[in-house]
């Protein structure tokens, strides 16, 4: 099940179709139509499972009509990635009735059926850091990244980028441990991410909940080093 | 490049191949030949981009003979992720030179070249938890937690299991971030490691270094827990 935790921008456009004069789906619908099922199929079955046949019937449109959209599978395949909302994360970081701190724990609240990010999932099956696609899922980790960060600076963090960084490698380790366990790990990254906030963050007096313990003395660790 | 991280028990088996009486590779080579030569193949490449075709020709044996031995790709693969050694990470957890909570960190010291966990790859491309391969995977994980569960017992660790979790998920998140961002991501898993070890870990006043500490009490705990 798609829970719509990765929102790809071109479901806006899946109104817009448009019907030709003798009631046929007309050429800008049909690019969508492709796009669209490729989504469907590459989430569900995965990229190399998918087959370019397999979308045109998904999408109901001829071969020839793909090929002139696409030159390629990888064509398809990087702007299937390109696609996704660049926007990310819209639900947790323009939450504006949650604190800062709040908005960087909302990040870890996913449902358990969330699908691995399509990132990874691309980059596992891809086998390759040059394909046109690469640079689209390092985009959009970087994006999350510095969403992470953006809203650590806001929270007050010692250091918003190290935070930033920490707490998206916990969103794609949970990510990753849930699809091979097929069991929800979301919640063990949110009890990480906790932690992390609460040493990277000077409390206010009475917001910290009693059982956040803190080791006296222990400092943030550079990353990188 | 390999780096070993993952240690495939046949890899001990490599030099056992016997010639037959004409010089022809004998039957239990050709079953060796044709799991090796799937793991560099499916580890090179991907599972899905890999045909029973191709893994044929790099092992040199007949498909006739390939399916006599696997009776399809599905049962390869399965017998491909039941080969990796099941005595996990034995340059971390069997280092007898670092304390407990040293060996914890060690675990995060991979090289940046070390692969995706063949697991976290397997569970993206094979799309099925059904898939008889997908128990395997599984069960490494469990006992990957599981030993670095047993080691922060021996740490001296409030909640050994949480822990254990806590930093078997760090390694997946690494692992994925890395293949992604196609830059080592492990320093700042290894960063997030020493905040939660410090803070699952009471310190002792000068203890750093030294030798196997172990709270009083705590007593070794077999795998598997």
């Amino acid at each position: 099940m798609y829970t719509g935790r990765y929102r790809t921008a071109y479901a806006r456009d899946m109104t817009e179709f448009e019907k030709g004069p003798r009631g046929q789906r007309r050429g800008r619908g049909a690019r969508e139509r492709i796009v669209s099922a490729s989504q469907q199929l590459f989430r569900d079955q995965g990229i190399n499972r998918t087959g370019m046949n397999e979308v045109c019937a998904a999408a109901q449109v001829s071969k020839r009509t793909a090929y002139q959209h696409f030159a390629s599978k990888d064509e398809l395949v990087a702007e299937y990635l390109r696609r996704f909302d660049p926007d990310v994360m819209p639900g947790v970081f323009d939450r504006a009735d949650l604190s800062p701190r709040e908005r960087l724990l909302a990040a870890f609240a996913m449902p358990a059926s969330t699908p691995l990010c399509p990132y990874i999932a691309a980059a596992v099956e891809l086998h390759d850091p040059e394909h046109p696609a690469s640079q689209y899922a390092r985009d959009y980790k970087t994006a999350i990244a510095a969403r992470l960060t953006e809203t650590a600076r806001e929270a007050g963090a010692r250091n918003p980028e190290q935070l930033g960084e920490q707490l998206a490698l916990l969103i794609d380790g949970a990510a990753a441990r849930t699809r091979v366990l097929n069991h929800d790990s979301f919640p063990t990254a949110a009890a990480i991410a906790a932690v992390l906030i609460d040493n990277a963050i000077p409390a206010a007096p009475s917001e910290q909940s009693s059982d956040d313990r803190r080791a006296p003395g222990s400092a943030p660790v550079p990353i990188g080093g």
